[in-house]
């Protein structure tokens, strides 16, 4: 029985997202701690009409907290989810750090729900570009396997956090107003620019969220599938897009991936091209759902097929996701 | 001989940059002559320090002309193209509209230079996503034959010509004034979105941008590549960028590509991620090549590989090309 649950990294763009889907959806808990590191401490946010104070994360933050829904970073990850499990807490953590860990589930409730219950204490949720796929591929996986993936993706300023929103902001603002750009966040600017180069790159040649949409989709939906990511910065506030190619063990008609997805969970159907539709960012943000349009066949091989796909990477991709996970602990 | 020019659409954002190009590789020409629609006559512009004034395109207006540079929409090309021919000119065109005549060479210089002379009056300019992308793949197809690619294109407002980008700025503006953004261009707002739709759309689902890119293709390397694209507009102001996975019928080797991007003509290797070296759109504006980046294993079939790349496709992309068959001829 969860009655006390912790956010850690609480005053982050994910952390705050936490918040609000535990109001939205009446998360059922008694009480609710918000950590930070020690800038932070003392800020105060509001939860249910109540005033909560932001306080310290530290090893007797943890005692009698039941669940900790995790996003302050892979290093305060691994320093404290282990101290907050040995206190008793079972924690769904935001972060990359145990995702590829054997002992921990990497879990999508609509893909992997099963796997929730395997935990040792620590449960991961996986990378949001990561989530957004598998759930849009579930349904279709589930009609033929799926063998191969090549995604491109288009990832907005938020991935980079609430900082990486408004440094995006300012660069525009300062355009306009004919100053010199700021630069910090982001490798290089952002504003009227792409940037491929998200996380840092392996031996490989591929970044890391390239190898996350790799190595994560294999263990969340138990496959062997390959999967080829190009991950782009693009200069959009809020909303990850991707345009995928699959191929499936068998050929699949328009007709059967259209409802897959319309009888998909987590997932809602945006493709009426004679109308102009098709799923599109700025529409999308504060969405619950993953968004799917433009099916078509694969021009370039037998078996496959291309859809194009939009999420609002905070809340599915991230913090939803947890709370969802948490639901159903 | 090529003594006198005129080029059709002068006004555009593509004319303009043929009136730049003619000046700065001081193309062999005795007489220029601007062309364009009735609302733009009378306009001057500057070559070579000399004032031109815009004429009106019109059936006598090719009189004595040897070469028409067009670029004033299909439409227009279609109408005036074959009475340019007729008045004993060699049209190379830019529109869509002669593009996949059987009696139409489609060239690009660096690609297929041998279909130049095969011209009976007109020689068609292929679409610029198409040109960025066999520029790039060509000297690889050489290696080894391409039989597959994949791509995510990244196609920047400039796309839609000068009124494009006027319209996306208009709306950075508007939106940093709290002002409603304006929309006429697009079919949806710009700024801080991803429009998964360029020109029309066809009767497989994909777009007129997402077929050329098949056609082209194949009728520009002589080949039967099977090529599926996803074409999206994206909030840059200049210089489509690509996200390319290609398989080959041998496996080739890192080195061998970057050799042959290095070696090949009208490429620039731009290929250095430990130092967050990748071609970016905000950095190549007004550049001739096309630049290539991120190349690497595709992690999804053996002999694939993945690469990255970004061109001006004003330039590259239409008008340079253009010149380039001109002078060629």
């Amino acid at each position: 029985m969860i009655r006390n649950v912790a956010i850690m990294g609480a005053t982050g763009a994910v952390g705050q997202e936490l918040l609000k889907i535990l109001e939205q959806r009446n998360f059922p808990l008694q009480n609710l701690k918000l950590l930070a590191s020690e800038r932070s401490v003392g800020r105060e946010y509001e939860f249910k009409g109540e005033k909560l104070k932001v306080e310290l994360t530290c090893k007797d933050a943890f005692k009698n907290v039941d669940l900790v829904l995790s996003s302050a970073g892979a290093s305060v990850s691994k320093e404290f989810a282990p101290i907050a499990v040995d206190a008793g807490a079972v924690v769904v953590d935001n972060t990359s750090f145990f995702r590829m860990d054997p002992n921990v589930p990497l879990v999508v409730p609509e893909v992997n729900p099963e796997d929730i219950k395997l935990h040792k204490g620590i449960i991961a949720n996986p990378n949001c570009t990561t989530i957004m796929m598998v759930v849009a591929l579930k349904p279709i996986n589930d009609l033929s396997k799926i063998t191969r993936i090549h995604v491109a993706t288009y990832q907005s300023a938020s991935g980079a956090g609430a900082t990486g929103m408004a440094e995006l902001k300012q660069q525009y603002q300062e355009i306009v107003e004919g100053k010199p750009v700021t630069v910090k966040k982001f490798a290089h600017q952002l504003a009227y620019n792409l940037i491929p180069h998200i996380d840092v790159f392996t031996d490989n040649g591929y970044t890391k969220e390239e190898m996350k949409m790799f190595n994560e989709t294999r263990k969340i939906m138990h496959s062997d599938v390959r999967c080829a990511a190009t991950c782009v910065r693009v200069s959009a506030l809020r909303c990850h897009s991707e345009a995928i190619s699959f191929e499936t063990e068998r050929p699949l008609s328009i007709e059967e991936v259209s409802n897959a997805i319309k009888n998909g969970e987590g997932l809602q159907l945006c493709d009426d091209v004679a109308n102009n539709v098709y799923p599109m960012p700025l529409n999308l943000m504060g969405t619950d759902d993953v968004y799917v349009g433009r099916i078509r066949k694969d021009l370039a091989c037998d078996n496959g097929m291309n859809i194009w796909i939009v999420g609002d990477q905070i809340r599915k991709g991230a913090a939803l996701n947890a709370v969802q996970i948490a639901e159903r602990l």
